[in-house]
């Protein structure tokens, strides 16, 4: 499935919840990933997630798509390579 | 259709395309909207947020998906609601 997962999360833990996010999907905007997961590498990623986020203050927005096909993404503006920016 | 917009705008644009956005969307994250939208809506707020925004600088995210029910979204800990917390 296509999953874009966006996040609001405090100072302190984001760098935490970053680097698990990317070892699942692909980092596209300032708190936006997205990318092609299985069902049981999202529980996966999301039970991490869990371990470290503050539910009383954190939140994360999981927004899936068992298509891929049903979604259709556009950029206007700058397509940032976060990656490499950063690298 | 269903559109997510997430957007990475520098500071002293971003009101102006904020304010756009809440026109037709409705506000989940620091910089995420969604909502229900037509194609000819759609088409109207993206002419009115080129007017704003610097393509050199700026980026905007536009997923669609054409049938609400094919997306799935899931809150994880705090679903904030924006409006509320800065009306």
């Amino acid at each position: 499935m296509f999953v874009i997962i966006t996040y609001d999360i405090e100072d302190k833990r984001v760098a935490k919840v970053h680097k698990i996010l990317k070892k699942y999907l692909v980092w596209t905007q300032n708190s936006v990933f997205e990318g092609e997961i299985t069902e049981g590498k999202l529980k996966k990623c999301l039970a991490e997630i869990r371990g470290v986020v503050n539910d009383q203050v954190d939140s994360l927005y999981v927004y899936q798509v068992k298509n891929p096909k049903q979604i259709q993404k556009t950029v206007y503006g700058q397509e940032k390579s976060f990656e490499t920016m950063f690298l």
